[in-house]
C-alpha cells in the first residue's frame, strides 16, 4: 500500500491545464486499490503570494469543487485544506530548527527571486520547509512531482534525515519523489503553456457564453477557409485531440487536411466538445459552488481524518523534542 | 491596564543573574494592580539552540518552578509554555508572509552570526517573526526588553503595521518596547556579567553543599586575611550587598575595610546570606521540582487562559486572510 500525497496551490481557480495535467492523473493514481491518496489544498502555501482573502476563500471552494467534479472519491481518501490542521505550522517550526540557512539560501527558487530581494518574504523563502512538514507529517511514501520539485523533495528527505539521526530512531518517514518525465503540457490559447500567469487559460467552467468567448480567442494562422491546414501546428486542433473522442479527432483531422473547413469551425466543435464532455464535471462544479455548506461538510470530515494521523506523528515529534509531558 | 508581556528563554535552570536582574523585578511589575502580567517559556525558540529534549524539559520546568518560588500570581496572571498554545506556530507562519527577507537579513542578531551560515538554522533566521506572534497574539502594550532586543521589537511593530494596512483596520495591537536602561548586570563568578553561557552563574537551587562550593569558587584578589580590603571592587562584596540586608552589608563594609576579615569569611556569609534569603524560594523550587504533576496543573491551566485569548486574535487574523469558513 502505497501513501501518495499531492498539495494543490490555491491561487486561482483550475483551468483546463491543471485538469487534464495533473487533477485527472492524480484522480487515475487514486482510483488504484493499491494507492491511499492524500490530497490537500496548499492555502498557506498560497499567503507566500497570494495575500486577498476574499479571492483565496474563493479558490480554495473552486478547487475542493473542481476534485469533486472530476470524482475523486473523498470517503476512499483523504482531503482536506492544509490551513485546517495546525500541525503543518507546528512541525514546520520545528523543522526550521533543522534547516541550515544555506540550505534554503542555494535552493533554485530562492536564486531565482534574489534580484529582487524585498520582494521576497520570509514564507517565501521558508517554504521548503512548510512543504516537508506537509509530507512528513503524514507518512507518505511517494510525491508525484515536476522536475522542478525535486529539488525540494531532496530538501525534505535531508531534513527528515537530520531530525532523524537527533531522535535515534527513524520517527519521519522519508519521502520518495515520483518525477513525472512525461508531464504533459497543455497549450493555452498562444500556444505557450497554459498557465494562470500568462493569461492564455481556458476555465472550463465559465458560463457557456463566457467558455465560447475564451475558445474562439485560440489563436490560429491566418489560412482562408477553403485552403487545407496543418492539424499537428494548430492548437485548436492540439486541445480537441486532447478532450474529444478518438472517432472525432480523425473527423476533424481529415477535415483540417481536406480544406473548406475553418478555423471558426474547428473552435465551434471544440467548444461543443467542451460542453458535452465536461458537462457532468461543470454540472458537480457548478452543484458544490452553490451549496458551499456541503463543500464545507466535505471538507471538514476529511480534515478531521488528516488532523488524527498527523497529531499522531506530531506526538512522536513533540516526545523527541521535549515538547510534551 | 496595561499588559505586559515577557517570554523566557528555557535554555538553561534560572541562575542568580536571571533572578535578579529579570524574575524578581518582572514580579514586582506584576504586583501592581493596574498591570496584568503575561509571562511565557519560550520553549519553542529553545530549539533554535538546544535540542535535546530531556534537558529542555528540565529546563522547562525549573523554570515554571523559579517564578513560583519568587511569588508569581499564576491565578491574577497568565503563565504557559509556549509550544502548548499551537497559535503561536500558527501566526508566526503568517506574519512570515509579511516579513520581507531583508528585514530578517539585516538584524544585528544575523548579521552577528553570519561568518558562520552552516550553523545558523532557519528557525533562528525567522525568530524575530516568532518572537512577533509571541506578542501580537496577545495584544501585549508593553514590552519590557534590554537594549539587544529593541530592534527585534521594532520589527514586530513593522510587521504587525503591515499586516494592519493590509487588513484595512487595527487587527494587530502595535506593541511598545520598554527599554530597561537600568538593567541590573549581576556579576558572575569571575566578574564578568553572570551568564550561562560564560559558565560563571550560580545556582541558588543547588543542594547546600554544591552551593557552599560554587560559592567558594568566586575570583578575589590575592591580599592576606590581615590586609584591609577594597569592598567596591570585589565581586562577593558586589554580589553580597545584592542579597543581604542594609546593615549586614555595612557591617561587611567595615569588616572589609578594618582588615582581619579574608575572603573566606566573606564567602562563608555570602553563602549563609544565600540559604537565609532563599530559604522559601529553595523550599517552594524543590517541592515543584519534586511534584511535577502539580506544577503540570499549573501551566495546563494557564495555557488554557493564554489560549482563549490567542484564539480570539488567530480568529481574527484567519478572517482577514480568508482562512475562515
Amino acid at each position: 500500500m502505497a501513501r501518495i500525497l499531492t498539495g494543490i496551490q490555491s491561487s486561482g481557480r483550475p483551468h483546463l491545464g491543471n485538469i487534464l495535467g495533473a487533477i485527472k492523473p492524480a484522480i487515475e493514481l487514486s482510483k488504484n486499490p493499491q494507492n491511499e491518496s492524500f490530497f490537500f489544498i496548499a492555502d498557506l502555501h498560497s499567503l507566500t503570494t497570494l495575500k486577498n482573502g476574499v479571492e483565496r476563500g474563493e479558490y480554495v471552494r473552486a478547487i475542493a469543487a473542481t476534485w469533486l467534479a472530476f470524482g475523486f472519491d473523498y470517503k476512499k481518501n483523504v482531503f482536506w485544506r492544509q490551513s485546517r490542521v495546525q500541525e503543518h505550522t507546528e512541525l514546520n517550526w520545528y523543522l526550521n530548527c533543522f534547516t541550515p540557512f544555506p540550505m534554503l539560501a542555494n535552493a533554485t527558487s530562492f536564486k531565482d527571486k534574489s534580484e529582487k530581494l524585498s520582494d521576497v518574504n520570509a514564507g517565501l523563502f521558508t517554504y521548503p520547509v512548510l512543504q516537508a512538514a506537509d509530507i512528513l507529517l503524514y507518512n507518505a511514501n511517494i510525491i508525484p512531482v515536476g522536475k522542478d520539485q525535486k529539488q525540494h523533495l531532496e530538501m525534505s528527505k535531508d531534513i527528515a534525515n537530520r531530525f532523524n539521526i537527533l531522535a535515534g530512531e527513524d520517527i519521519l518517514v522519508l519521502p520518495e519523489p515520483k518525477i513525472d518525465e512525461r508531464i504533459m503540457t497543455i497549450p493555452g490559447l498562444d500556444g505557450q503553456k497554459m498557465s494562470k500567469s500568462y493569461h492564455n487559460y481556458i476555465d472550463i467552467f465559465l458560463p457557456e457564453n463566457e467558455l465560447k468567448k475564451v475558445t474562439k480567442k485560440i489563436l490560429s494562422d491566418s489560412k482562408q477557409l477553403e485552403e487545407p491546414k496543418d492539424p499537428n501546428n494548430d492548437i485548436t486542433f492540439q486541445l480537441y485531440s486532447l478532450v474529444a473522442k478518438e472517432s472525432d479527432v480523425e473527423t476533424m483531422r481529415q477535415n483540417y487536411l481536406n480544406g473548406g473547413y475553418g478555423y471558426g469551425h474547428a473552435k465551434q466543435a471544440l467548444f461543443e466538445c467542451f460542453l458535452e464532455v465536461f458537462a457532468e464535471p461543470r454540472r458537480i462544479f457548478n452543484y458544490y459552488m452553490e451549496n458551499t455548506e456541503e463543500l464545507e461538510g466535505i471538507l471538514v470530515e476529511g480534515e478531521a481524518k488528516a488532523r488524527e494521523i498527523a497529531q499522531e506523528t506530531i506526538g512522536k515529534v513533540r516526545k523527541v523534542l521535549g515538547f510534551s509531558s
